[in-house]
């Protein structure tokens, strides 16, 4: 074997491991039992440190030097995987393997305490475990280094290059576009009650709906599946295994749809990757705010036009009877209905980058020391109330309902909004190559979209960063303008 | 840290990954999508080759040593911890890690070749992989040693020193008493037909029913859980994390029912081993047909007693209500009809063996090489007309029924055969103690039984061997005439 050979072989090595750590991961959020997550925590922990010590030993070091001295001998692909390896090692190096398990082991307990304090609306149970995180998460930014702020070096693990600097001035101005657009969105949505859509939906039947729906995106059922868990997320287990998650409300099947619809939007990315390149860079998702650009894209582009109800309301209707005593178009504008409210994932287009800036600007100031976890409660209540003009009745209404935190994912939820701003701008392209049509089923498939979608994003893995591929796909960077004009023509079709 | 606890640590994160690879063969049987197989089958590979790694490091070989030399400064469960751990690494030393790898790759691959042949009917599907494991066992065998039979030294990995020479003439007796005892156990039962208890069992009064008579047991439901695969099972992912499996069927609740039953016998067993010794082998079990034994304790002794239905056709009926139509005495004939039949699982007690002495001396033959794998189907259907004087329809009713090849498990079937002999001893010892009401339902709970469980066989772990353990609880090594005994004891009450 030659250098390259033996480097790629050793992060195959380093990928079995992760996919492990992986599944790991998705077990506990499924179907570990309680008494099991003790065990588990120093499970994750070892496994987490043996893979850090893979990828920082000097054995791989040594081989991306000696690939490096030989840059001529290697294609265009095997460059574009060593760049990438050397920037994963470069980072590794600068977190003892020590701090990676006890980050691993806290991130583990943390997911146990969160769940126990949402579920009895108890923030003090979380408090501890989430007061050690955000110390940890602290930590791993001085460890990483950054030039203005702490919160930098966190968002750079999920979007590579982001900065408060350059993410301040885009949040502002969507804050204040959503500020002016929310009574004309509202005004639009008025006609449905927010519980316009309750019914008897049976679990049975919301699953059937979701699957062929997931289906009929190019999801592929044989490589990849469907479990129920508390937050919804997808994970890949493998280059042939996508596990999305969903959960399910028997009052309310939108619930679970427009989640899975979400997840499903995950799951083809990384289906659409080159599988030439398993186990290699070019076969990874390329940053946190491209993948939610496929979620967000499927969820809303897709899911929530006026069209699809068009086209799925008789099979969903198959499925819920309930769905019978309503239309098409009276479905889309209860699905699209605008209005402030008190959880993230069941938010609206309009409002639901004021969640996100309301976390970007709490988990600022919890990184940079500025804000005391206790405060936590308080300090969300005041904002909320301030950007949205509700009352928040409990934290598990508030502060305590996305998993993130207790995953140490600082740094993780702006990502949300540049996956909104990206899922727009791509549309646009797509729609502008493939015509108006492109939303529409045709023949119980959404081939034209995956497959614009598979060529300008998912087979390029991480050959570009973010920016470059999101100019290579739309002809410009990420571009927030396109996200408010979509805004504007969603909510003008709906009244029409 | 001392030697010792450099020991323990070293084992400890060997039992972390050997707990890992248990949890991704869980996911295989369980959830694993179709196309997730062959991706899974390298990371399998990849970690059996790491765990072997690590116990054959020369690391862990040299602080072996260093313990022995130390010997007196151990306490005595040290020392048998230690003892444990020389006999596991000096038996995997003999393995290369590439033939550990070979082997762990190929037994994933035909995991998923028998499921097609088996689903399908057709053996070749599953010939050359089987060939193959076949080739591989004989390998490992050599590579093991052995002083009379290669299949001895299968054996030795299931049951610690079990031999052809000492199981020939107890299966042989086993089988005169089977054939002789045969047509009076048929004809104690003749009155119910072989599809008595054939009706209208939905599935979630199955579960409803399987998880109250778990729960009574004593099987803790918030450290396991049950799953639904082809082939039940019962796996340890952690101290507090035991899972079962069992199948369902919607005209027969006793498949799922003593399925559960069966595999809650294992899964006592795992959760009563001492916690203060996790990742040590005195909190691991200590042979296969002891941890049978339990099995087949629960599933038999206590789950087809004539006493059982007594105490639970009220709650039966609630779950199930086709159930209401029979009396408890109908139900306890019809689950002990004795019939020669296809299927080992399902067999009834009296038959049972004849299908291990079956499998066992076609695995005699086949890894003596005196058996050709294209000759099994037409061997197998010889072999069962012979032996139970039925014609077998087709291999998934034959040859392809069982997983244990897939696995690479040859030498596995045997302990099955101690495990009813075992069992059947053991429970004589704990009527013994605690009299004729032990395996009656008291206040919803079987606690005197299992504590006697606990204290003679589980909590010890591997501190004795077999038959020491046999000895200490039951005042003998195993002794096939106690399980001719129960049989006849047992065929005699239900006449009555």
């Amino acid at each position: 074997m030659n250098h390259f050979q033996s480097l790629a072989r050793a992060f195959q090595q380093i990928h079995y491991l992760s996919k492990t750590i992986a599944l790991l991961d998705w077990d506990h959020e499924t179907y570990l039992p309680a008494k099991g997550v003790a065990y588990r925590a120093e499970q994750q922990a070892y496994l987490s440190g043996l893979a850090h010590q893979r990828l920082t030993s000097s054995e791989v070091g040594d081989l991306i030097h000696a690939c490096e001295s030989e840059l001529d001998e290697l294609s265009a692909e095997e460059q574009a995987n060593l760049r990438c390896w050397r920037r994963d090692r470069d980072r590794a190096v600068k977190l003892p393997t020590a701090f990676v398990e006890t980050f691993e082991k806290r991130c583990s307990l943390a997911k146990s305490s969160w769940a126990a304090a949402r579920k009895r609306n108890q923030f003090n149970l979380f408090e501890q475990d989430l007061s050690e995180l955000i110390r940890l998460c602290r930590e791993k930014a001085n460890h990483y280094g950054y030039q203005e702020h702490p919160y930098d070096a966190l968002m750079d693990v999920y979007e590579p290059g982001i900065t408060c600097a350059q993410l301040d001035p885009v949040l502002d101005s969507l804050k204040a576009f959503i500020v002016s657009f929310l009574p004309t969105a509202m005004e639009r949505t008025a006609s449905v009650s927010a519980n316009f859509l309750s019914g008897d939906y049976p679990i049975e039947g919301q699953i059937a709906l979701n699957e062929s729906v997931a289906r009929a995106t190019g999801f592929d059922m044989e490589a990849g599946r469907i479990d129920a868990t508390i937050h919804p997320f997808c994970t890949d287990l493998g280059p042939q295994d996508i596990r999305l998650t969903t959960r399910y409300d028997v009052r309310d099947f939108t619930v679970s749809l427009y989640s899975v619809l979400h997840e499903v939007g995950h799951g083809l990315y990384e289906q659409g990757l080159d599988t030439r390149h398993v186990g290699t860079p070019l076969a990874e998702s390329v940053s946190l705010g491209i993948h939610e650009s496929q979620s967000r894209l499927w969820e809303n582009k897709v899911g929530r036009a006026p069209e699809f109800w068009e086209d799925w309301h008789q099979e969903a209707c198959r499925h819920l009877p309930t769905l019978k005593a309503l239309t098409p178009q009276q479905i889309a504008l209860a699905v699209n209905r605008v209005s402030p409210s008190l959880i993230r994932v069941e938010a609206d287009e309009v409002t639901y980058d004021l969640h996100i800036i309301l976390r970007y600007e709490m988990e600022k100031a919890l990184i940079a020391g500025e804000m005391e976890v206790a405060e936590i409660p308080s300090q969300w209540n005041q904002r909320f109330k301030a950007m949205f003009g509700l009352e928040v009745p409990d934290d598990a209404h508030g502060c305590l309902q996305d998993i993130h935190w207790s995953m140490g994912g600082f740094g993780y939820f702006p990502t949300y909004t540049l996956g909104n701003l990206n899922s727009a701008q791509l549309f646009e392209a797509a729609r502008a190559h493939i015509g108006p049509s492109l939303n529409r089923i045709e023949q119980k498939s959404y081939a034209p979209l995956l497959g614009w979608l598979q060529n300008h994003v998912h087979r390029h893995g991480r050959l570009h960063d973010p920016n470059q591929l999101m100019t290579l796909a739309t002809g410009r960077a990420t571009d927030p303008a396109v996200h408010q004009h979509y805004l504007r023509a969603r909510f003008e079709s709906l009244g029409a």
